[in-house]
């Protein structure tokens, strides 16, 4: 499991601080700290209450890149504020995230084949979040057919069964689960999956004990990515320590000083 | 998962120098705090350099059940003397273990019906322990047709798929949690899965961490029970944890706390 760096978000009041006033600094810090922690991309949001989205996002795209080299994941409800963003992306980038619902899909779709970027696909459509597993699949398998038909391969596929706070939607967990692994099955090669991992703990008053739990749960189910914080060490020693055990990495004494240094 | 608690076993010092002594005090100290940690089920093992192991475990037995009414599981690689302490059990206790070979396992499951006791079952034969969860599994039908034939109902199987250190078997551990999920597709009530806990961490370096991680893993496998330290507050944590995140307990703010309180 891989870790896309959720911090340069408008939901976090520094962020939304820097967009409101174009101060770059914020965002470039948060994209270094990201990156020395190991992230494999950058989660770029305005979040929701920004006054034009499409260029505050082309912001983020733009200073973000002034420092790194990671690629971008370029996270809104809104396509046009994603498009705004790819068309600026130097790197392949994803795109986070389409449901299971035309003509979202394909609208989705013929923006990553034209940008080469991968896709999030979600668990959901115009009726919501299912509950249990075999729906949730059965949506996934609407977004591998889809995909497919746009010529998307399936390792720029990243399907997310939605995971639930566990204070309010505790019945989806084993849910998600089991909808982990049975993406595997859905096609050869598999799609690949991803979390949005602090989901899980939202509005719960430990998060950091459920959102490291169900990292380790998440990776002994296959899970290959998952949009979190990167720079929290307790949650990188777990993850660490689920891929020496599911044989991911070679097991060495000091293996999680080897995971930070190498990530 | 519930856990058996480990440490009444003659491989720690304090123990092994109980039963030279016949002192009692050690092995009783450890029964009581392992009961208030939570622990479900003792697991009382002579260790493997006693002089007498027979009056070793019988002795082991009645001084344990002195100050606990919880139910115990005998720990012996001597079915010989795993009976002699199944004389003495006041309640049904579980034994461990036995192989996926004859004639023990005809030994076994007759003692087992005869005190209407558990078994685990493990993951081995005169081969040893395979590498992979086929064989695993294929070893599984065999203790589970083994069992029905003596009339052992599936509650009372407990199968471990044997996880071996992952520095030096790493390559088992992958195999270990798929062997745990496809126990449960063997039988319909299906078997209960056991893990010996600490063996994952055998020689590491880091063990609280690798084991706390591996309990995480496997609940999200389904695995009902585990030999550990049933007294490491933060393996209890996750476990906890992880059983709100598989929709077990139900969460609340104090769950953790809730979780001490009722195990």
């Amino acid at each position: 499991m891989f870790i896309i760096g959720e911090r340069i978000n408008g939901m976090f009041k520094d962020i939304a601080a820097a967009i409101r006033a174009r101060d770059p600094r914020p965002v470039q810090e948060w994209a270094r700290r990201q990156e020395l922690c190991g992230a494999r991309y950058l989660d770029l949001s305005t979040g929701p209450s920004v006054k034009n989205p499409v260029k505050a996002m082309r912001w983020l795209v733009e200073v973000t890149q002034e420092v790194t080299d990671l690629p971008l994941c370029l996270d809104s409800t809104s396509f046009d504020v994603i498009e705004a963003g790819l068309e600026l992306c130097r790197r392949p980038a994803m795109i986070n995230a389409v449901p299971a619902e035309w003509p979202k899909m394909e609208r989705v779709f013929t923006m990553a084949k034209r940008y080469n970027a991968a896709v999030i696909g979600l668990a959901m459509n115009e009726q919501g979040i299912p509950q249990d597993a075999d729906t949730r699949v059965a949506l996934f398998m609407e977004l591998v057919a889809a995909a497919s038909s746009y010529g998307i391969p399936m390792e720029n596929l990243y399907l997310d069964p939605l995971v639930l706070p566990c204070n309010v939607g505790q019945v989806h967990g084993p849910e998600v689960i089991v909808a982990l692994r049975q993406v595997k099955l859905l096609a050869d090669p598999a799609p690949r999956t991803v979390i949005g991992l602090s989901n899980i703990s939202q509005g719960t008053k430990n998060r950091e004990l459920i959102n490291k739990t169900f990292a380790a749960m998440a990776i002994a189910n296959g899970v290959d990515a998952a949009v979190a914080d990167a720079c929290n060490n307790d949650l990188l020693e777990i993850i660490a320590t689920a891929r020496v055990i599911m044989n991911l990495d070679p097991y060495c004494d000091s293996y999680v000083d080897v995971y930070r240094k190498k990530t």
